[in-house]
């Protein structure tokens, strides 16, 4: 028998007759049941949620999910008025603000060393775990990505997500390096490194203005037996544009080489899901990682990596060194359930309205100032060139002005990830979640800086 | 069958057999054996006080408190979402912050004009407030008063209470004025006033040091079909002591009048407790109303009135014009629940024992500046004679030093509760749940000021 | 210069130099900068509504409102740790849980019998409980009533603040009845007989579909020196209509007689706030009473009372009998911060758009089974004939459907206000607040039952 | 003068004059000037924190604390009403209720591949962040590592930490392995592998009852120019004891080599944090890792960890790839904040009286039953042996007996840290925040069923 039936049977079944006789003499019968009604409408969701752990359709109130999480917390031995607590590590807070904090789940995730291994003394934390890997996981597929078939939620950014794929590659399938077309960003090399792997940095070329991956590069260092993974890239700045993931999974199919994808912020484009779904059938794709905040409007923190393969998931998690705080995972869950896929479909429509918007607004300011667009391919962002103008101080300005999140690259510097780009530029993004008038706030600021 | 039976077997009884068998694969079975074993451990004392209704001998958690008023308050209809709501008044608030300030309970108590009925939109505020009603009816019953047997707690301060009380004795019997044993605070004779009642005062006499009612003045008032109530006090400051509450209850009772009793803060005392139980049991008492501030450590704003005859509660409860605010119900039934007896008990002792160290403190103070204490009965606080010093500005300069709730009263003063009262003096409180260091901070300081 | 700026430098500025340095060296000068700017923004309408005390265009954030909350109930003397405290009710609480349902107001509101009086232990309380008067009075002279120049929230219902402003008016002028045009409702006169008070009802009469007052009939009942108020009323269930608030106000003006108007839910309606302002310009209105549940979405338990007449609020601050709950307060000033001007208009066209909808769905339900819309004015409810059916098997079945709110009344029972009504009827509401989809469910349910 | 005081004033006395007034005007200037020095008073200690940046002496309350976090998360760009966001990650949420969960730093910490560098968009994260290091340092200096100079609180398990330590030494360093004096357990194991390094198992001899490491073979394996680190532990279950810090630190210091200390809840302990002190001054010591939770009684996932030479804590910082969550370091710096020195010194000493108990009890299980303690130096656990009996089974009764923590190891097995142990044992902890009851309830239990 299930322990929620279990559970609820227990919590209610024995009440004794002269109980059940005081309480309908105090709320007349016709109320009860109302009440009785209330509450069950109200908890059908959240039971929902628990039985088929699936991504919500209408998104769950904010009481449906803290109760839901006030109810599996509970299920923690920390919680246990009856427990003998005699280990190194009990869940014991100073204060009850730190329950707050930590919504309940004071003992994390996982096990000495495996992310998502049952913890004995956190049934509650083990069960909202595995819920948030299958929202997770439906949601993904839901999004665009129906090929994959397990998931994890990890309480660590896309970057570490990333090493710890690559030091489960390395431990199962003993890879040495990672082929790395050149994005010029930090926190993956990071990872690699961190990995303890070699990268290796296939070359960028100029197609227009557009930089692309030297894919002939990439296929004559691609051989069997060689040792080494792909990490390809769907989302940076422009002039950056998408790796072509079809094609790599194919290079990575014939040569026997894993194939890593950082998808950091490409849920919320149908496009890039759609590549990335097609790169799975075509080709081989060992795993796919993407941000929880990025994309699904989380607090920073955690992500959420999902594969065609259920043993990449799982040697990855088993990478993790100890237990982990629950924080990132029960934000993600979270998140999940109150936005749901209908607001989740909205909410990318208006992202392809900012983009738009955002490309016309800066389409104008370069026409006034005597700049223009380039001509790049990207589903979130638009850049501008500033040719003759002060770059870096124009960022500054910016800053100050409170627009946040612009980039500036000057010609000949780090940050277009390829030698040499011959143009100063400012990118903007119309992000999953912006609003439009931050857009209009944004260019017409950069108006004014770039007419001085 | 219990409604609480129903609801629960209604939340998880129908999951099929696929689902459960997944839920098993997840969480290894004794795991959840221990997660279910947990929240019912957790769970019980909830349950306990919601079936039984008593005043707990041990304290609940934080957890388990607002876990039971998120329960209850998911019974109201505002929460339902699939009610049709197409009243004038329906819960709604504008944004969660309300219903985080509210606990949820948003349709408040009560049906328009009595407190106490069943409102049908709100079965869970309504099953929460009777709750409250019998746990502090349990908890004065175990406190002192096993004779009485009906309790309402008002949202409402005690001098409204006092009101509602009058007018509801104003309704079912007719009185026209309060016979009041002299006490110099304005909030009793607001209620008389406002229940549209004469005050009587009845003169008090000197004995000693200590402030009495006059007795024999009380006696020749009072006589069968006077259309009169008797309103006496057991908790004031020194140098007035409590009234004679078994000679006038047996007064009351030879002329037919009935009698309120104002128990502000007399729960924390046994001795006053043990004064009223008499009075119920050798004469006539009809309301004993108690601060559940003063005596319960909540927030200021509700009152416990408990009677020996449960027709005076449900009279009083008609006179509340309207629905009112659920807040100081919610409070004093947390309250309640987070002491218990046990740690009530505790707290009591600590009184007295913080009421000796406050005399002890204040004799010293006495000694050394050539003052001397008040001779008074009080269970609560002490009285040091100021003469021949300006007593107000020693008032004015201990709240400027952060000393909070001391008295002070000038020779001749309203605020003795007689006529020319023949000394200055200031008063101090060692109120349950006061600090001992308190106590010493503050008469340190005294002892400075009294000794410029 | 600004305070809170005047803040943020100190924070890091005015600190000696080493510190200083430290925190430079921390975090860079421009983003340190733009901390302060950021928290500069957030705090300035908080800032705002301290300094200016109104009714904000735009909705401040729960943020906002809360830190303010807390930064006030920062300033009562129980969170004081250098105070000693030896008063015999100090705002002590048994556990943190109960300083969040009271959002931090231990102390309450109001001293020993003068509600607004402020309480020497509780400056943040006192400080709150003026800025929500103030922006009460604000926001109801801005919603319509110009013409009114003092505002108190009470912690109380409509009836029982009604009963507070009589029992102020008993004390100031003497009144020894009430002029009462009939409406079936028990509150309102629960009041007045709580303040001890006579009700003289004044009848009504039909006027086509219309009950109305027989303004006749008031008006020979009307006499200077008479001893008497009238209590009228404006938002009511059809068929009453409101009472013609000019009318009366010019009758009470000639024969000096107090007028109380009882505008329960009537701040949503631009149309009510004109008749009433009329009145105030045209005769004598001396305190006009609304629920601030019903006008402006905060839970159940307060009322806003105005009157152009600056004494006549103080006269019944000083009515209450004690110290009182400061939830109801606290929550009305949260929801109008929360809501704003410009949203309230918002609302208010919606509900007129809900309005005419509710009339259109009930007059296709009442062509399509035989019945008929009541031709009554009224700018919140529609009500429908049920001749022939049984009226009262379908109220309970609607409450069955979790169709919440409805009102049926039969012929011939209390209800109409009105005796011997010649139809049975439904009464359903679009108030402010209302969601279309509940006025769409609840007309198609009644359609159901109303052609069984 | 004071930052705090200094707002206060403004509060009352910049504003302008007409406000002033009115201000003066509702609240008498006394109480205006108590209010002030209240949530001067209040804020005091929050204040010291920001400025000194120390772990204090006295606990905070938990209203300072939150405060506190509020004020700093409000100084996030998210916060700022008047910000144009136009990154592709913005701390944006899709609810309120994330705020909450995040208690408002949606920003996280660190910025791409560096843990602690200033993050433009957050710079109340970034202050938050750097006042956690700082008052973590102050406490870990304070108890007992005076020779540390730098400290980081991560978002990880003492695993991962491990890990990225190892990893910033093989970039700066360029170790290639990891000399491991045995322990069994998985996470530091676990950690080498994550960071692409080599262990070196240590052999570990029996000594008696006790396990330790076989030092004579650790120096054999110690050369200059070896690339290896090695990776030393403090406290660990018996019969394994604490490696020989001191004479470890001497031999790594002779031969030029890192050395990682795994201190992970050692900071409870005087003694063992003695010996870490010795093992700085006397050789080389890399950096000491500590649990937040199992020191410091916060939720599970971070760790604090200290080192003597600032360069370490910045090299391991640059090696987490990407933002993080903030969590784990609010819920450390929360915990600092309210257990203060006093508290800590307090918990320490009531840890040595549970230890003391716990041996005692064991003790007199072991003489009933035919068992007998270890001998072993363990300044948190304590084992017994269960040879004879069915020892899995007695830990499977256990656990449903609801003892959490136990921990049994069958002859023979891993977990004893050595080959072929000698006995079947179980540990029991007294670990820092313990209960005395816990202990005993545990011990009862395992004398019923060891003797069965």
């Amino acid at each position: 028998m299930s322990f929620m039936r279990g559970w609820a049977k227990r919590r209610y079944i024995d009440l004794d007759n002269d109980i059940e006789k005081r309480l309908t003499d105090l709320i007349p019968e016709n109320m009860a049941r109302r009440g009785r009604i209330t509450i069950d409408a109200l908890l059908a969701p959240v039971k929902d949620i628990l039985n088929r752990q699936r991504f919500p359709d209408k998104p769950l109130t904010e009481r449906q999910v803290e109760l839901m999480l006030t109810l599996l917390s509970s299920m923690d031995t920390d919680k246990d008025p009856g427990a003998a607590r005699v280990g190194e590590r009990e869940g014991r807070t100073i204060a009850p603000l730190l329950d707050r904090l930590s919504a309940g789940f004071n003992h994390g995730i996982g096990r000495s060393g495996h992310l998502t291994a049952p913890q004995p003394k956190a049934a509650g934390a083990s069960l909202m775990q595995q819920v948030t890997n299958h929202v997770a996981l439906d949601a993904i597929r839901r999004l665009g990505l129906e090929n994959v078939r397990a998931a994890i939620v990890t309480p660590l950014s896309t970057g570490m997500s990333i090493a710890l794929i690559l030091g489960a590659l390395r431990r199962t399938l003993g890879i040495k390096e990672v082929l790395y077309p050149r994005i010029d960003h930090a926190s993956p090399r990071r990872a690699i490194s961190f990995a303890g792997l070699q990268e290796i940095r296939v070359s960028t070329i100029l197609e227009g203005d557009a930089v692309q991956v030297d894919l002939a590069e990439l296929e004559s260092r691609l051989s069997k037996g060689n040792e080494a993974a792909v990490l390809a890239t769907t989302t940076f700045f422009p002039p950056r544009e998408s790796d072509p993931m079809k094609d790599i999974a194919k290079l990575c199919a014939e040569s026997d080489t894993p194939l890593v994808i950082n998808n950091a912020y490409g849920v919320q484009s149908e496009t890039i899901m759609h590549s990335i779904r097609s790169a799975i059938d075509a080709g081989r794709v060992d795993a796919v990682v993407q941000s929880s905040d990025k994309n699904f409007l989380t607090p920073v923190g955690g992500s959420i990596i999902v594969s065609p393969d259920k043993e990449i998931i799982d040697s990855t998690a088993e990478t993790y060194a100890g237990r982990a705080t629950a924080a990132p995972v029960v934000q993600t869950l979270a998140a999940l359930l109150l936005t749901g896929h209908e607001e989740y479909t909205r909410l990318r429509a208006e992202q392809i309205e900012n983009l738009t918007y955002l490309r016309d607004q800066l389409r104008s300011v370069a026409d006034s100032t005597g700049q223009r667009l380039l001509e790049v391919k990207n589903h979130v962002a638009c850049a501008m060139t500033l040719d003759g103008l002060d770059a870096r101080e124009i960022g500054a300005r910016l800053y100050n002005l409170r627009v946040t999140g612009p980039r500036v690259v000057e010609k000949g510097e780090e940050g277009s990830s390829v030698d040499n780009y011959p143009h100063d530029y400012i990118v903007m993004n119309a992000a999953i979640g912006a609003k439009r008038e931050h857009i209009e706030q944004a260019t017409v600021k950069l108006h004014k800086e770039a007419s001085r």
